[in-house]
């Protein structure tokens, strides 16, 4: 049995776990992400704590398979990152520089797809070759698996469907200088946005309105008590939710799509609320589509990146 | 050198052509596609003719690599179709079928899907490994290639991105059954149907109110000729076509996006048109995908279809 290291490199923290090849999770910590001077310390800091869990638990370097790597932003197939704005990196080739760092072999992946491809591997996606991850967090990130293999596009920016356009109408623009894009509406920052605006546009008494900060989570809260704004509210995210869903799940044909991030935490009444929707407008074809709940939290990219590796190396 | 037959199996008639595995079109010729008892007489057809080639031209079975056939419907990896509507097809699988019929080894794919494969071998795609087709005919056909094989997904509709939905407004039911799909507004008959709502609904005048029948070419040639309606109904038609390839180039992040179908056959017009759109909605770090029309016409699908066989094969 080889063994290997699962690095999750986010904006505040990286979070490292050690794994055996067959994907049990033996161990898990976490470093700061140190972003001045153009992240360059970031790579450092990473090689310096692996090199220290091995002399710390008296590992063997001959034991290591090699290193994975997700990064939040693009990653081509070769290992190139372009910009990674939250870390102020340029362009790079990631792995070659943690491969000369460690002298173990290292492939990296984008953040999300990685996530994506953590879940396949040891989480709700087990089993299927197939299957499209979304995360409706502060954002709306997604992976994309075909054949057991991260689709990263040509220039590591597949996946990104969290930006595609879903309503040319919107007026607001996103902070992603778009106007109308999933992320906008699906994401929990979207539903405490369609929240504000469908109060400001009428007079229907709700709980709702006594909060000094509206939340995502709130308005679940008050959708399941039976307020009839949050539920009004919900329903205008569902019908958008689902619409989206139904576009990948018609232009990709999974078998499974596997719902992540803090919106999840709602639960299966999410996906029963956006599945008639989905139903409506998904190619008769790819109506058998199974969702999932995203069951690793968030060791989904440790796993995803450690399976690069063993994809890449066993 | 071995040589193989592709054949684009079609609800009216089934284009046959006799390759060399380094992708020469030899030969080509047609026969009727008969849909009568279920379609039970169509792959009998096609291995006479195959057959019926073979000895008139004294071809050694041996020199055979095998056969590759696009059909209209679903197809899933292992080679089984679902329900091939327009030929009475139900549920069975076509390779081993033909196999048995021919002796030779065949690999079967959806033909729009296998059509993206021929522009990916031979056509405007040469040289791309991950890229989309459209096709914008009667319908609105596509084809995703990723790492220069076909996307087919799980049940084999994968691709079928003309059943998106670019418009929940839609009032009008389309074929399909669905509303605001892509094909009701960006295929041949879209483009009439965009038309005759705008002269409907405006009294602009155009020279297209002249015309006892609108076709999608009447439309482009008014526009051309400085017609402001048919160049207000184009411009409905390019913010649609561009809002949809943004899409899915942010979903897939290709090299190149090939568009082919009688619609394209307005040329490079079209795509000065829809770019600005495709540009104003696509994430950021794809917005360097390659626009090209379509090169190989109506042999796509037959070129696709033994590409098939040369990668399963060769």
């Amino acid at each position: 049995m080889k063994y290997g290291f699962g690095v999750d490199l986010g904006g505040t923290t990286v979070k490292l776990a050690y794994f055996d090849t067959e994907g049990t999770l033996l161990d898990k910590w976490e470093i700061p992400t140190v972003t001045e001077r153009g992240g360059e310390q970031i790579l450092p800091d990473i090689a310096r704590s692996i090199e220290n869990y091995l002399s710390a638990h008296r590992i063997a370097k001959e034991d290591i398979l090699g290193i994975g790597i997700g990064v939040p932003g693009p990653v081509d197939r070769k290992g190139n990152v372009n910009r990674c704005v939250n870390l102020g990196w340029g362009i790079f080739n990631v792995e070659n520089a943690l491969s000369k760092l460690t002298g173990f072999p290292v492939k990296a992946g984008n953040d999300a797809n990685v996530a994506a491809l953590g879940e396949c591997w040891k989480g709700s996606g087990q089993g299927y070759t197939d299957m499209i991850m979304v995360t409706l967090g502060t954002g709306v990130g997604g992976g994309i698996i075909i054949g057991g293999n991260i689709v990263c596009g040509a220039r590591g920016s597949a996946g990104e469907i969290g930006n595609m356009i879903i309503n040319r109408e919107e007026t607001q623009v996103h902070t992603s200088g778009n106007r109308g894009c999933v992320e906008q509406y699906c994401s929990a920052t979207g539903v405490v946005r369609l929240a504000k605006r469908y109060l400001a546009a009428s007079d229907t008494p709700s709980a709702l309105r006594q909060q000094d900060t509206i939340t995502c989570k709130a308005v679940f809260d008050a959708a399941a008590a039976g307020d009839g704004a949050a539920n009004a509210i919900l329903e205008q995210f569902y019908a958008l939710l689902g619409e989206f869903l139904a576009n990948i799940c018609t232009a990709f044909d999974p078998e499974a799509v596997i719902i992540g991030g803090g919106v999840s935490k709602a639960g299966c009444v999410m996906i029963d609320g956006f599945y008639p929707h989905f139903l409506k407008h998904v190619f008769h074809a790819s109506k058998d589509v199974s969702f999932k709940l995203a069951a690793l939290g968030n060791d989904a990219g440790a796993y995803g990146a450690f399976y690069l590796a063993v994809q890449a190396f066993c």
